[in-house]
């Protein structure tokens, strides 16, 4: 059986020009840009709670990745380094080979490059900490929203959310439909050009990954603000919009997570410069509401009326 | 129940005055040092195979940030950041609470902060990585070391592989003797200082977590050159050192791992600073051999005859 060493170097050695040392010693030596802050952002992945067993390995490689580099996007961080610590049950060459790939396919798109890491044995969970650098007083931050200031979401809501449904049999009719989404579960597009866009652009932004709800709540929490959002407004891809009062499709746009879209706040007289941020990054903007004083999320439909919330995010301690 | 948000608020949210922005957005913000090189590292520790089921909370969440902090100690690099991933399989309050205490005791006695990190459900695993800082050129690397160099040993070796033997009863007659490392299995004090007295001094360094020899050959590996060491020159505490010529003991202090010293070189002209750093630093250091030419770890007795090299260094993928 390989040893723990030859299993790293022969999967997750890959060139790593931007860094002064990398895999290979006791700790990598990295040297920022002059000026530049670090964002710095852990995920834990873990089999079962983050992601049903027996997912493709490629995309498995490709989402825990993912994931950091969304939370990136949210702070406007050019994505530079991360670390792996990965814990399997037992060595499988193929599915070693296949999640790398995945991994490194990402890394590669984006310029991340892999520095160091940790291999051992246990149950399957993934440990990512990344590095992304950011001129410091351009970082979007959670706490920089404003009363008038327009909210927005990037690209579509709710489909990972919908096709979750559908893998776990739960979606009936509707399963061929909610199954198209699977791709966006299980391979997430990290809106990282959208996020470097909207710098000095965008007040306050944060990456959707535990319901549109959730998420905007912890930037009027973090704001002291509330906001009013108008639920027709939101973005649904094709397939979703034709059952919009469907009320798992309601609640998935709402409350499902896993979209890993960016939602971000901006001054109304800078409209016109977010929908140029999202044609530059080739990223669907869609304005969804507005920042109001107070602190509470006021949902609305095409009438006006509110429109009661989704059950809260998801939360892994608070549903056991 | 409490939610996850709260937990982490309630246990993990320490004070952080040297980060532009901590706990609570997508990601930290830090500003390293004009001109500092950043050394990173993670490391995974899993319950079972790092740590036994039911180790003292307090002394684990210790142990965690110190295999880290050893990390940093072998590159010479001043401790800054760390992020902690943490997968737990139920809520315990109490857990929590020691978990939470043992490694901020830790933390602040290294002035390191504790910047972001995750909370999720799932079976035990604990994920950190540190960042430290440290002048390019200073760093301790593996590389460095070069023929006619004096190999060093920090503190006292073999201690926590007895502990762990009397610790699984499998130590038969010396229990009592070996039980008395139990406090450096399980709170390991990273040497930090003696690795920033070492910047300029030492030609390589690393920290002995797998084992000397292991360990030690990793250094001879990316160096490109040979050692020979004096078993009988190797550092044991009181305890050990009135069984050195017991089986067990020999083994544990070539091969048995967790010991978290530092194993360094330096050229013989620097005897004198390599004794005063481990002076300023209040750590033992002891000379146990030469590097030589070629590509070979050779251990002597006290007679000069060549003693056999235990099993090599403990590898999670190898042993199964």
């Amino acid at each position: 059986m390989a040893s723990e060493f030859d299993l790293i170097a022969r999967h997750f050695t890959w060139p790593s020009p931007g860094a002064l040392l990398a895999v290979g010693d006791d700790a990598a030596l990295l040297s920022p840009a002059a000026g530049a802050a670090l964002a710095v952002s852990t995920d834990l992945l873990v089999e079962g709670t983050h992601f049903l067993a027996g997912t493709d390995p490629r995309r498995l490689g490709h989402k825990c990745l993912a994931v950091n580099l969304s939370d990136l996007a949210a702070m406007g961080a050019r994505p530079r380094w991360f670390t792996l610590g990965l814990s399997l049950p037992a060595v499988d060459e193929a599915w070693l080979a296949a999640f790398a790939a995945g991994m490194r396919a990402l890394a590669q798109a984006h310029g991340i490059e892999l520095v160091g890491g940790d291999t051992t044995r246990g149950p399957l969970t993934i440990a990512i900490t990344v590095i992304g650098e950011v001129p410091a007083g351009e970082a979007l931050r959670r706490d920089g929203a404003q009363a008038g200031d327009e909210v927005w979401v990037s690209g579509e809501l709710g489909e990972a959310a919908c096709a979750l449904l559908a893998l776990q049999g739960r979606a009936g009719s509707r399963a061929a439909v909610f199954a198209r989404g699977r791709e966006r579960l299980e391979a997430p597009r990290p809106r990282v050009a959208l996020g470097l866009a909207l710098r000095g652009v965008a007040s306050a932004a944060i990456d959707v990954s535990d319901g549109l709800c959730a998420d905007l709540g912890h930037v009027l929490e973090r704001s002291g603000v509330g906001a009013r959002v108008r639920v027709d407004d939101l973005p649904r891809s094709d397939a979703l919009a034709g059952c919009r009062d469907d009320p798992a499709v309601r609640a998935a746009v709402l409350g499902g997570g896993d979209d890993y879209e960016l939602c971000f706040t901006a001054p109304a007289s800078r409209h016109d410069r977010v929908l140029a941020a999202g044609a530059a990054a080739g990223v669907r903007v869609s304005a969804v509401g507005e920042i109001v004083a107070g602190r509470e999320l006021v949902l609305l439909d095409g009438h006006g009326a509110v429109v009661r919330p989704p059950r809260a995010g998801y939360e892994h301690f608070s549903d056991g």
